[in-house]
């Protein structure tokens, strides 16, 4: 029987030389896939309560929503700037180069709302954490975080340390 | 009970002045907004055939995942321009100035594959049109374009005439 893992498809030199791409589309290409990975990320939440699952554009939609739909709770889109079209709160984050800028609705997160953060992948962390600092801007807390795809070797977990994480495939020693 | 039409939020000049943007966050924020919005959608193509669903970037992944994952059938991200780690086809369409470009990976999709695509909006029906093309220039068809939410006035349908369209909720006369 196939995993999740064997889904995965692996490029090298994407989206620049020397960085091997893990790419999800392989899992969205399958029927068999996609359900699996995403009956494993729910599994990865039954226990836990929460509110709502908020996932970061445009990977983190794909994974999030069908598990807000199990979970008929909701999915709160975490976007780049511009994106919203009601207020938002906005957090910065560093990339290798500079900066990006995420946004969540004002409105979309209440105080003391728990919340599942989804992304499909884990790097250096600066994304999840810049959006775990919004949930909390708002009065929210963050349960967990859950992930398609884990780099071990770029150390996300050690800047989401404050953190719950989990995530069904781990590339390490790379 | 409340209707899918009763959750999408109207904001007046968005994002620029003499715009009324219909905004499917209102859904998403609701988990039973969005399990009504993803059960109706479902029903409009429980009766049809076909091998997989395809979503335009990024609305079109959050109501076009939780589709596939309910058909147990693959999802074909429809992405802009650069975003694709493997083989694309893409397309051009006509923006307000200049043109975009989206891409899908070439292969995701097989000839004979039977397609619905699916985004959160028709409005001039421009992205849509382009993401036929490229489901048909891979050997695809195309057997059915959903939508949440139709800007009846912009004429999405008369591009779209080729096919069969089907929306959620219609707004016209504005």
């Amino acid at each position: 029987m196939k995993k999740v893992e064997d889904y995965i498809i692996s490029i090298p030199d994407f989206p620049k030389p020397g960085i091997l791409f893990r790419d999800v589309t392989g899992i969205t290409n399958s029927g068999e896939g996609l359900k699996l990975a995403l009956d494993e990320l729910y599994a990865l939440i039954k226990e836990d309560e929460y509110d709502l699952i908020a996932g970061a554009e445009s990977r983190g939609f794909i994974f999030g929503t069908p598990l807000s739909y199990l979970a008929e709770k909701p999915f709160v889109p975490v976007r780049k700037k511009g994106k919203l079209p009601r207020e938002t709160v906005s957090a910065d984050y560093a990339l290798e180069y500079g900066t990006a800028t995420i946004e969540i609705h004002k409105d979309a997160i209440k105080p003391g709302d728990k919340v599942i953060l989804i992304d499909d992948l884990l790097a250096t962390g600066g994304t999840m954490e810049a959006a775990a600092r919004l949930v909390e801007e708002l009065g929210g807390e963050v349960v967990k975080m859950i992930f398609v795809i884990e780099l071990v070797d770029l150390k996300g977990r050690e800047k989401l340390s404050k953190y719950k994480v989990e995530s069904l495939v781990q590339y390490e020693g790379e």
